[in-house]
Order: structure tokens, then sequence, then C-alpha cells
């Protein structure tokens, strides 16, 4: 298992129950891919959405959010974290 | 106080300790323009750099980053989380 940010564009004026709802959508099939999104943020006003999780693969994750209805290809393996 | 991502591109080959390093200087400055850099993570394949903050203003962010080494002027705004 590694550690993914994925980016969604395009998200202009989304609200947090819009976020929320497609947030539960991935969180209702992820387990089939072996994928959990542990948090996602919003920003509304420049419509960007970022989803940090844990996945076996980039593809896992792609295959989620495709079927879950919010597609990207924008995916990161982040394989150094500091805090 | 607001939560904030700010990324960075071409970062390829960064290494964890430069990554800790760099995050080590902004540590250091932040507290000036109340920042906070939470958690930073790095794909060093794609060259991506994702930070989670807390601060007043996005230009605090991008005055920290910039006085450490680092600049970037993509920063967003996050006012929906969901986890």
């Amino acid at each position: 298992m590694a550690t993914f940010m994925d980016v969604h564009s395009g998200f202009v004026g989304v609200t947090a129950q819009q976020l929320e709802e497609a947030h539960e959508r991935d969180l209702a099939i992820e387990a089939g891919e072996g994928v959990h999104f542990a948090r996602a943020w919003l920003d509304p006003e420049m419509g960007k959405v970022f989803c940090l999780s844990t996945a076996p693969t980039k593809e896992a994750i792609m295959r989620v959010h495709e079927r879950a209805g919010h597609p990207t290809a924008e995916v990161y393996e982040l394989s150094v974290e500091v805090a």
C-alpha cells in the first residue's frame, strides 16, 4: 500500500454537501479496489479538489473515481511525507 | 485562519532529506506570518510537492515559501473538507 494525492479540476461552485456526496460514492465502492480515501478538500472558487488516499496502485484510485462519476488522470504517489 | 494546499512542481528526484530540509526552512520562519505548515508530501518521480497549512491568507503562505527559497503561485484555499 502506498499514499496518493489525486487532483480534480473544474469543480467551481461545488458545495460542501456535493463534495460529501461525491466522497460517499467513493467510500461505498473503494474496498473492492483496496483503496481508502482518507480526506478530501475543496477550493470551490478555483474548482480544485484534493483527495488523500492509500491504495495499491494509481490505477486502482482512477477506477474508483471513474466508477463514482468523477474521473481524474492526475494522481501522484507520495513516497515521502514530512510533518 | 483558513486551511490551504499549495503545490510545487519541478521537484523531480528530490530526496526525503531535501524535502525535510525545505520544510524546516518553512517552519523556522512561518510564525512571523501566522502560518503553520502541518504536512508536506512529495512525489519525486513526477516532481510534485503538496503542502497543507493553516494561514491567515494565501499571500502569507507565498511570502514564507518565497523567503524559504521555494516560491509557488499555486495556492488553494480549502474551505470544505470531508473525511
